[in-house]
């Protein structure tokens, strides 16, 4: 054992954490955690991300983890990692994989229950770990022992479920030595059942023979389980139609012959749902179904026609075949699909279009989202703020090789501008395309210096409507608690400390529209913020048609 | 029965909130509360007050809390529930009466475990309560018939026992009718055990027979808990010293004859030294122990010569006494004292004077607690952030009537800008006088906005040092993680909207800060920010100090 190189906890922490392709951490500095961050300062492998607060680092750490597979956040105990509480909750429900690190106070200071500061003061140093328990698949209390089993089990955690995962990790144990990881954290891909496979893949053979038309349907899972490219195979082998849920979209090629854009219940377009609602077979991968990817449960699969596959069950009409895994059953059902001679349907090759320019002086969200769709550069990432921006962003379809991010499942407003931040440093390559309403951005406006103060160049577009619009689509149309204080959106960069290279405008028209995304496309390594005034009450169709759904659902009676 | 005049549910919980003095409710509105913000608009006793985030408005209603006795925070289920709890465990850890309304989906919904957005989609409605259950004292689930027993029963137990509470309002629920309230929620006093008093203060008297010099010294709970009468009748009934812990300061006059600043250990200030360590006789009021108002733990209390009064305790020397108030305990020891002839100890009646005004042009530290001092109005309300600010404070004696609000047992970096925003809708007739660094500005900068929006008219000093300075003088002197981005902090009042009335200047040297608190002070209902820049590490001494044991006590070893 002697002969065994030994490294830091904080040491081997950061290399497993390289190992997942974090190279970014996340967070806010706090007297529990500097001794940690001293590390990562001194890792050539990592950049400390320091962002104006907590919950904004967690947005961020998901919106890295969506572009790169997994992220990592840094907190102190208590005040920190409970102001972080809400993204990591948004990561369980969206299943992003983020690691919380949480600098605690020493074991010693802990053990004895002082009464010291970021505690209740009561003694007990469990109440965190236990709220943190509520929305993670796995956490632990690092001890000098412990740390290089619970690191590599926690974090195996995080990337086999795609769900967030916590670390306590104590001011004395950060120096602790231990030995140095001496193999992989993912050694052994999990093994495959193939017996099990070949059953089921027997069920969807019988399905599939004699069906007519076929339609592939994704969501979130699949590109949270990296399907990207196992669905892209998938498609090639046949002409299946595909659509994807809005929790899904950007897994998908939106420009591949078949694509028929998101389908949302009965409030789809009719495109979508034909495609979804009158296949002969339905294949859903990755799909589960909530509220809101569904117009209120408002969607029409027939089980006895739908193949489903979720991260470890898979089924094949009514028959369930536990613990097989998406990317297996997909890649099995490529080649069932190739011998299938399924004709190719009407309207096959047409893809989707941008929204059509339509005219009028006045900038409405019709007007906004064709401009956005023209723009678009190839691999960009769009993100859509929940609210009109998410609803609005669905009738885009992506450029080649698009990325998408949203977050229809847990829907907290203010998410998409810190995620932005996460993007745009996960992929400096990509684009990253940001449409967030001003109710939205003044949740988390700040992150806006930080994106200057580290380089990133997005495209921000604020959708100025004079409130939550989103909210006054489904109650309070005109109560003033819909209102919010009238911003100088344009202003802010500079006051956030953005440099002089910033672009900052406000249009009004769909001529300075579009004069301001051609500036945007000139300007590629600047940031950029476009302030759009809008009408306070348009609203994209499928929000509103949405949001009467939802009333129902909230039913206040009386 | 049918007699019983009925009212909704949301009508009940209203009514007891303004029994309460919570005029002012603060959130965010969510699809899932909005039913219940259509009753609070329609209340006339009642204002929304609709902050830039969630956990903003915690912070808000904890300020609030501290000048009115209690206040209320409406957030939506999950996402917005979630933002907020870090500012309600403050509110815990800092015993401040605040109830978190969470408005919930609809009963059949939740029963349901449906997946609907804002739930971890998984079914289970329950993981937020559990997370508030462990930062609150008391919480329930609404229901059309248990509304008026759980909604008494939780705010009751928010006022006895000084602390957060939570309930889930479902959306079903917000216009059941139920029997109005019939008597008012805190009818009975909780009844005093006369003979365990009596016992109690005959101890008490022992101790005091033939004392030469007493000291009060009064933490946060005698301010939560009323005190502020009582102990200073208790002051004037004999010649008693009196001090505070940082946590306390505000509950005593700090004008008056024996007041010998705040306690800190073996950190503090000569004068509140030894009237604390060398007192023949020390009451503590209120005052339990932290690391961060002690110094950490260097205090210095000999248990047989301390009576230790705690909100349902008290302790004479080493004989406790369990279920004994400390209001019933206060005015007892004043009948003891007035019958002990304590003699008039050195320098009774000099008080505590501001720091004096130093020489040079460069603005410091010192220049700036001076001019602080000599500007606060009679009556107002001085709030200073954790870091430089808080221990800066410590120097400076409070005008007559004045009021202290920090948060140096939770420190969550960020609290003090939306607190002052409650501080300042409770008690308009105060001026609010908030002194932040400009790192914890930059956590919660929007409720400037707010502020503006809802007629607040606070003095803000933003002191600009370049970073965490407070976190520098732990660890990590120079280290890139205690920077910040450079902020243009005088351009934010317009950015967020504040009108062209507001005051909004940079100052660089001692005679442009006395000018522009001179401004502030002719300016008396105009928000007025002014960004005193200094060195970047110049700390107040007692802030250094703290800062070495600090550092200590986190041991990171190596």
């Amino acid at each position: 054992m002697s002969d065994t190189p030994h490294v830091t906890v904080a040491a081997y922490l950061l290399r497993r954490l390289r190992e997942l392709g974090v190279a970014h951490l996340f967070g806010v500095p706090g007297d529990y955690n500097l001794g940690f961050l001293d590390q990562v300062a001194d890792s050539p492998d990592h950049v400390w991300v320091g962002t104006c607060n907590e919950l904004d680092a967690a947005y961020a750490a998901d919106g890295y983890a969506r572009l790169r597979g997994a992220a990592a956040l840094v907190t102190t105990f208590g005040v920190g990692e409970l102001s972080a509480v809400n993204g990591v909750a948004g990561a369980y429900a969206e299943s992003v994989p983020v690691v919380a690190v949480t600098g605690m106070p020493a074991t010693t200071v802990a053990t004895a229950g002082r009464p010291v500061h970021h505690t209740l003061m009561d003694g007990d140093y469990g109440h965190f770990g236990r709220m943190f328990a509520e929305v993670t698949v796995a956490r632990a209390d690092l001890t000098a022992d412990n740390a290089p089993a619970e690191i590599d089990r926690v974090l195996r955690a995080m990337v086999r479920q795609s769900r967030p995962v916590h670390l306590n990790l104590p001011t004395d144990v950060v120096l602790a030595r231990v030995p140095a990881p001496d193999e992989p954290l993912l050694a052994a891909a999990e093994p495959v059942d193939e017996g099990l496979l070949r059953d089921f893949l027997a069920s969807c053979a019988r399905m599939l023979d004699g069906a007519r038309s076929v339609t592939v349907l994704a969501g979130h899972e699949a590109e949270r389980y990296g399907l990207r490219g196992p669905l892209r195979e998938l498609l090639a082998a046949a002409p299946v139609r595909s659509a994807v849920f809005s929790s899904g979209k950007g897994v998908l090629d939106e420009t591949a012959a078949g694509f028929a854009g998101t389908y949302t219940g009965e409030i789809s377009d009719k495109r979508a749902r034909s495609a979804v609602e009158d296949a002969d077979c339905l294949i859903l991968v990755g799909a589960p179904v909530s509220d809101s990817v569904t117009g209120g449960f408002s969607h029409h699969f027939a089980p006895e026609r739908t193949i489903e596959l979720r991260p470890s069950r898979a089924a094949a009409g009514r028959a369930v075949y536990e613990g097989i895994g998406m990317a297996e059953a997909v890649g099995g059902l490529g080649e069932v699909l190739r011998a299938v001679r399924l004709p190719v349907p009407d309207g096959y090759g047409e893809g989707v279009a941008c929204p059509p320019v339509v005219g009028g002086d006045e900038l409405t969200q019709r007007h906004l989202w064709s401009a956005v769709g023209s723009f678009l550069p190839e691999g960009s990432v769009l993100v859509a703020e929940q609210g009109t921006a998410f609803y609005g962003a669905q009738e885009v379809p992506l450029p080649a090789d698009g990325r998408f991010v949203g977050q229809p499942l847990w829907g907290s407003i203010g998410y998409t501008l810190p995620a932005t931040l996460g993007t745009a440093l996960a992929a400096p390559e990509r684009r990253s395309v940001l449409v967030i309403g001003d109710g939205s951005l003044q949740l988390t406006a700040q992150e806006l210096g930080t994106m200057a103060r580290y380089g990133a160049a997005p495209v921000i577009v604020v959708v100025n409507n004079d409130g939550y619009t989103v909210e006054r689509a489904i109650h309070g149309a005109t109560a003033s608690y819909n209102d919010i204080a009238a911003w100088d959106y344009t202003a802010l960069p500079a006051a956030f400390g953005a440099g002089p290279g910033t672009v900052a405008v406000r249009v009004t028209t769909p001529a300075e529209l579009a004069d301001a995304l051609a500036l945007a496309a000139r300007t590629p390594h600047e940031l950029v913020l476009i302030e759009a005034v809008l009408p306070r009450e348009d609203a994209p169709e499928l929000l509103t048609a949405l949001a009467r759904r939802f009333a129902e659902q909230n039913a206040y009676g009386a």
